[in-house]
């Protein structure tokens, strides 16, 4: 039997058909057309049956239909109440694409569900009963495995792992609160932190390579001095370690997981940056046996794959 | 049919004779005896053999025996690892007391999984799926419950919800790291803030009830003075209130919990405390929908029926 993995983005619509063993044996991709949800839901629905048709397969052959979207998901799992990227805004996207698949169900989740489960699939995860990712970007995502499965909260209202408070009461968040760990642990906070380092140190690599520009200054221009080894961006990176290394020990103190994965541009620093994390873990972990502490290895197809999983997850 | 719960204190040995609707249906209390974990599980098995003769009953009328210690247990839930107010280090508790009953398994677990599973069984978590309990007393402790069932970790090592990081690089803790739940939700967190705040202000009733004498104040002292309106009572209350929303809002955005119960002594001072800890908590929340922030309900015989739970748990 195959699945159809659809992964929305606010570019393109990735439609892959996945077989048992996960793998993509066929794949289609379109521009997003910027429409209503309902326009959307048949533009889906139809590069869907074309890619069953194209391997001369019905729905008979399906399992499963799942999507991923960039955006907040109703815990019912059947609304997309914001996909900004998508202009989508309480669109019941399920109903909508049910409406053209007679035979098998439809599932939604979002993006971060998506490389939760990809990983859990054929990844990091694999074989993991209870796993958790980051994903370090501009915010910082990630979602959890328990019991071997993705885990959407208690209530079903997701998992927002980069808004628990990290240092309560500490820098501003783009969420209205203090000190969450997406203030001290995204990307863009490696940036942040570098920018300000940068003006106070005139002398350093990082200012000579952004001209002094705060603006110039990104996660990998920090790692980038750092691993050139600039006293400044050195100190910003360390810093920035020992509070992703907290972040872990929160997860780790918590709930113990086998492996916990991060993603993102700035995993691409590898050892540099996993090395001295998980120093900086063993360091505070009450225990000798934790987590492994490793970069999250799925790639674009990420999204497709975890949209195929939905329904088994289900 | 019955399970025994044996909850073994520094000071007694509470054991139980627990029914199916959870109810303590015969009971017995000696005093803990300073002796080796054989002897003493040797002592363990001869009062449960005797509660079970009291009412006529055998081993073949019980589905299990469960037990829990105050202090940590290996992962394989057969080993207390130490157990400072017993003096059992490395004891292998469970095939010492498994010697002696013949026909049903026994159990072993911590004194936190043992509060959780009664809250569970007949307490503030009945029916909940998701669950975090805080016990706040001169550490904070606590469990988990997931799917229906405590959870012990995911490499089965413990929960130390405490030993999160709240404030990281913040306010030492006794287990050596910076800024833990512990360190700042406490009872006795609580009972220092008061304590330095006092000094600071020599015109507050929280300095006259204890005569200037910082060793005078405990978490009762600080609320006491807060309900009667002290303002350096009540800013120490406040803020004590403020991290331990933090806390919540840790575990709302991670797990989204159906319930966040409170145990401890400080738990005594009511609304005082739940109300505004939820004003604070539904501030700083993504969600309208969160946990019920409510007290742990199962008073000393939490022990006893959370033991006797174990079987069914595992």
């Amino acid at each position: 039997m195959y699945q159809i993995g659809v992964d929305i983005g606010g570019t393109n619509i990735k439609i892959g058909l996945v077989d048992d063993a996960l793998e993509i044996v066929s794949r289609i991709s379109i521009p997003f057309p910027h429409l209503d949800g309902a326009q959307v839901a048949e533009r889906i629905a139809a590069e869907c049956h074309k890619l069953l048709a194209l391997k001369g397969l019905t729905e008979d052959s399906l399992d499963s239909v799942g999507v991923i979207v960039p955006g907040s998901i109703d815990s019912t799992g059947a609304i997309v109440l914001n996909a900004y990227n998508l202009g989508f805004h309480n669109v019941p996207l399920k109903e909508l694409l049910q409406s053209h698949f007679k035979k098998v169900p439809v599932f939604l989740a979002n993006d971060a569900d998506g490389a939760c489960l990809a990983e859990l699939g054929k990844g990091a995860f694999r074989g993991c009963q209870t796993a958790v990712l980051f994903t370090l970007g501009t915010g910082v995502g990630g979602g959890l495995i328990f019991g071997g499965k993705m885990f959407n909260g208690g209530k079903r209202q997701g998992v927002e792992l980069g808004h628990m408070p990290l240092v309560a009461g500490g820098l501003p968040c783009s969420c209205g609160n203090l000190g969450c760990i997406e203030a001290y642990c995204s990307a863009s906070a490696l940036g942040r932190a570098g920018a300000k380092a940068m003006a106070e140190h005139p002398k350093s690599l990082l200012f000579a390579k952004s001209n002094g520009d705060p603006s110039a200054i990104d996660a990998k221009l920090v790692v980038d001095c750092a691993k050139e080894g600039d006293k400044t961006a050195l100190a910003v990176f360390n810093s920035y370690i020992d509070y992703l290394g907290s972040a872990c020990i929160a997860m780790i103190h918590l709930i113990d997981p086998e492996v916990i994965a991060m993603g993102g541009g700035l995993c691409h620093a590898g050892e540099f940056l996993f090395a001295p994390l998980r120093e900086n873990v063993a360091k505070k972990c009450f225990y000798g046996d934790f987590a492994k502490i490793v970069p999250a290895v799925m790639g674009n197809d990420a999204g497709i794959i975890g949209a195929a999983m939905l329904g088994s997850n289900a």
